[in-house]
């Protein structure tokens, strides 16, 4: 299966496939779309023929474009059996997914350059207000999830000895939380498993500044 | 297999659940939790401890509490065969994903209450403001969702002639958008979709006015 992955070094939910490409041990082209450059190469007619959210990532499997990083990661769950992101269990692959959720829908899509930009061009909104509107998003989430990892089981990664999609999920959200200066330290849990995917060689190969596109 | 569902009437996410397990032919518990009253029902202790995110839906299978709309209804894919939500070829399900998770992830994140609740209080913004955060961000993510289904051939619901993932996710997305006076009558194929869903059996059942929590 040849695929193609069009997405950008520092964007969050690019960092998630890249991360469980990398898990699954797929070789692909990446195809860098600069997010800034230009007013947006993402918004570009070639691009926006592949994903008509002009927003990254989109995976191309032959001559199909598959667009949001959670379908992205469940079809290549369904289509390389090993390693496994999800338990065989359907509760705990619930509740895997839950947290991956809770991530991708409560945090990130709040916290993006696009809700970032229209909050200052639209809402009136200065630096001091985007800065808040961050760390709280981001606090509220973090702070929650927190909680629900310290009520399992310690092991290595969020739900597991073995890293998977809550994983895949947390790392680029920790990522960004640091990039903009919002305070991980009182999350123990969550900077431990992060600590530990830091030094997981998938996760060393999907990190953002290894990537092509990196400027550093 | 008992299912309890706490959820609230006219949340989207709880509606969601509500269409799926309606189509899956589940009879629960309903559990209304009111969002506004006492400064919000779902912040409560006895509800934190179900969900520490404060959210709703969940749903709870004996003595397992899931959170995360999406999370459950994959959940209760696995778990329900018949009928299916997605279709069976893995090209095939990741579109249906993507869409319902454009919806998911992209619009209604964005437009939820805790948001326009923040909005007014910590980033100045008035009525005026808020009102136009809304059509901002629903108008973009319907406009892409309707070019998207215009490019593929005619049927009655997203993407089959019986309704699926992705309507399930539409569905609640659309009666929010015209709750806040969003113009919808622009998208043609999305406003037939929703109509012939209003029509089916499954959906009539978890339409917010026929729930037990509904102010009418």
């Amino acid at each position: 299966m040849e695929m193609k992955l069009y997405n950008y070094y520092r964007s969050s939910a690019s960092y998630r496939v890249r991360i469980a490409l990398a898990l699954k041990g797929v070789e692909y082209d990446y195809l860098p779309v600069h997010l800034l450059n230009g007013g947006g190469e993402q918004f570009q007619q070639d691009y926006r023929q592949l994903n008509p959210q002009s927003l990254v990532p989109t995976l191309v499997v032959g001559d199909q474009a598959i667009s949001q990083s959670l379908a992205i990661i469940e079809f290549l769950e369904e289509s390389i059996a090993e390693p496994p992101l999800l338990p065989a269990d359907a509760i705990a692959r619930a509740k895997v997914r839950a947290f991956a959720l809770h991530l991708a829908c409560d945090i990130q899509p709040l916290v993006n350059l696009r809700v970032q930009k229209y909050l200052k061009a639209h809402v009136g909104a200065d630096q001091g207000h985007v800065s808040q509107w961050l760390t709280h998003w981001m606090s509220l989430g973090l702070k929650s999830l927190e909680k629900q990892l310290g009520a399992l089981p310690q092991c290595d990664f969020c739900f597991d000895d073995e890293p998977g999609m809550a994983d895949i999920f947390l790392v680029p959200q920790i990522f960004s939380a640091k990039r903009f200066n919002v305070e991980i330290t009182p999350y123990h849990r969550l900077s431990s498993v992060y600590e530990n995917c830091l030094n997981h060689e998938a996760f060393k190969k999907a990190a953002p500044e290894v990537q092509p596109d990196s400027e550093g």
